[in-house]
């Protein structure tokens, strides 16, 4: 498949489909379903590798802890326990984030400054650290490159399905591999990253590249989805390349570079994309663009507004084109607006020119409202701005869901 | 009663409490159930006024036409038709709410100028101008002094109930009476008014009074509640003195001045706590006080990120103690948080302390937020600021109403 100027290929599996990589998923005890909840991805030897953390002022433990040992742009693994946050947890919090990457760094033979820890589920409740041990032992003794459906599974909470995805690309006569695998379906408007997302490939890329391709295919995936425009103290997205595929690190501007990069980007909005679809009660997959704005950052402001505004993700829940919600959305998002200007289309229906009503058949609008995937999309006429934010609708099961999350 | 330095009563009515204004409420047809939708509140002479509006770059004609009507700092009268917000409607909109004023000037012999306007309801509906005329004159003939109900009711769109209230206040042995009205239930994050209020008084004062009073009074009021974080097109909050009480017009830092001042404060926070109480599917009643804070800006940064958190919403519906996401409000709220110093109370419940989990009694808390009305108190401990900010929570009717709300 041709994207843009590379040849794109599908591959089988998640974060082992590249070369050089091994994972497992084990019950550990954390989730009261008795359902997979520690993983480990591992590096058959240390490799290159990045993350983006969230921006939050309350980043938990684990974030601090993989910040620290990422700095170094090596590791060997990732270990993740699903179904406690370890955030709010003080200075024992910290402790048995350390403690998690001790106990992975033994069982594999490296540095515990090689690992990097995550951990999803309730914030503030203290991490039982024996059971998420003994997790993490069994996890590395299962590790094979077989196991991307377990370790996808092993760090869902209230994800109903897992996501993961592995694609190939060519250039040059070489071809590289990225897989991938992300949780996430609440709390989720990620600010550096999504909640857990972990990205691997087989190129042979220098740190620098890691961090690069990385916070590139971050900016306008994982950091362009909204569920419910809160943002988790554990948001953490990494990205290990092994190298295996061979040869010498890739150049910037060659075309290996370029289509590895690509790749990466292509593979971080597919896992973004999946985790809007899963959203907290989410019936809709609501695609918004805003354009000709009088910037990028200007049309992300439009769009995250109209995303994340409770009136208008009720409106899509109720398949009613009530389109003055997005005109209200565009007043208060800070983007400059020429109310004479703007011109606003329901799914191909053009409801709005020139900052006026124009009258629309609206019988044809609840039928393009009713198919599950919507487009919205805003031409501000101000300028050349232009992005592409992902949502989805406020439903019911989303009050239900997080009505009474943690009993 | 004692407020402060000043001795405050209860008056009856709304608008109409002080000496010279007459109210009216009538139906003209705008809303299908035929219940009261045009309203006009009259001055007996053209008399001191302020008025503070939405600060939505997509404002609503009438909001362009009161905000020049008011630079003069007089007005006759107020009028108002809910039903339908004229917004998104262009220049034929703009046309509308001219004609509102022409036929109110006429009807009360007074310059077109002299008249402030309103629309509240559906946006981007052409505005059905022959009726809201024949209201507007069929309501000038109706004024009187005993309608403020009428009035009240007269304003409401998704408003459960009327909202008013009257004041008197005392200083120096001279007695003023407040009146207001305010409707709102959702869309409500009013950036400098709320949905749409009407304050009242017999106190004489200068345009400029009534300005520097209406700014410091919506400041810490209709600008601190927010039902679902979304900002009206329409939102105005208008003040009107007589000036019948009699005397020279309040000097800043006289007695009486300060009484004024403090009564249309307190005029202001009761009309937009009830705006809250009634906030579309509310359950809860929720006071959010951020102290501690580097500055009172950051305070309410925070306790915003607080309010306008789904996820918390949602668990105070569930009457959920999942304090966990007033840190993940905190830790993405903008505001500077020290993450080992911050403290959280729920209804009086420490629930953490230094940034970390206390423990506390499930059973006692289920029963403390099983109450109607629930306090959050959260200390940064970094500084000497504080805000105080009003919200509800978030229900399965608030999505009911808002999946359906134009048909």
């Amino acid at each position: 498949m041709q994207k843009g100027t590379f040849e794109f290929g599908h591959a089988d599996g998640g974060v082992t489909a590249p070369a050089g990589f091994l994972t497992a998923g084990v019950s550990a005890g954390l989730k009261r379903s008795g359902k997979r909840d520690v993983c480990v991805i591992a590096a058959a030897a240390p490799c290159s590798a990045a993350g983006v953390f969230t921006t939050s002022a309350t980043a938990a433990p684990p974030v601090l802890v993989s910040r620290e040992h990422l700095s170094a742009g090596t590791l060997c693994a990732v270990v993740v326990n699903a179904g406690n946050a370890n955030a709010c947890t003080g200075e024992p919090g910290l402790a048995h984030a350390r403690t998690m990457a001790d106990v992975a760094a033994a069982a594999l033979g490296c540095a515990a400054g090689e690992i990097a820890v995550c951990s999803t589920g309730v914030i503030g409740v203290p991490l039982p650290i024996d059971r998420v041990a003994a997790g993490i032992s069994a996890a590395v003794e299962a590790l094979d490159s077989g196991s991307d459906d377990d370790a996808a599974e092993a760090i869902m909470t209230t994800d109903t399905f897992p996501k993961q995805l592995a694609v190939t690309v060519s250039a040059e006569g070489r071809t590289f591999t990225i897989g991938g695998m992300a949780k996430g379906s609440g709390m989720i408007q990620p600010n550096m990253a999504t909640m857990l997302a972990f990205i691997t490939t087989d190129a042979p890329l220098a740190p620098t590249a890691c961090d690069a391709m990385l916070r590139s295919a971050v900016a306008r995936s994982f950091n362009r989805i909204t569920v419910d425009s809160d943002t988790s103290t554990n948001d953490t997205c990494i990205l290990m390349a092994s190298g295996v595929e061979g040869g010498a690190a890739l150049v910037p501007g060659s075309a290996p570079y370029e289509a590895v990069a690509a790749a990466i980007a292509e593979v971080a909005t597919a896992l973004a994309q999946m985790v809007v679809r899963d959203g907290e009660g989410a019936t809709k997959f609501v695609t918004i663009t805003v354009r000709g704005a009088v910037s990028e950052r200007d049309a992300e402001l439009a769009a995250f507004a109209i995303a994340n505004s409770p009136l208008m993700k009720c409106a899509l829940f109720g398949e009613d084109a009530n389109w003055g919600r997005v005109a209200m959305a565009l007043g208060k998002s800070g983007a400059h607006i020429d109310p004479a200007a703007f011109e606003i289309v329901f799914a191909g229906i053009v409801m709005c020119r020139n900052g006026t009503a124009t009258g629309f058949d609206e019988e044809e609008a609840a039928r393009a409202l009713s198919e599950p995937e919507v487009e919205i999309l805003v031409d501000l006429h101000v300028g050349e701005g232009e992005a592409t934010v992902w949502t989805c609708d406020l439903s019911y099961d989303y009050v239900r869901i997080n009505g009474d999350y943690r009993s």
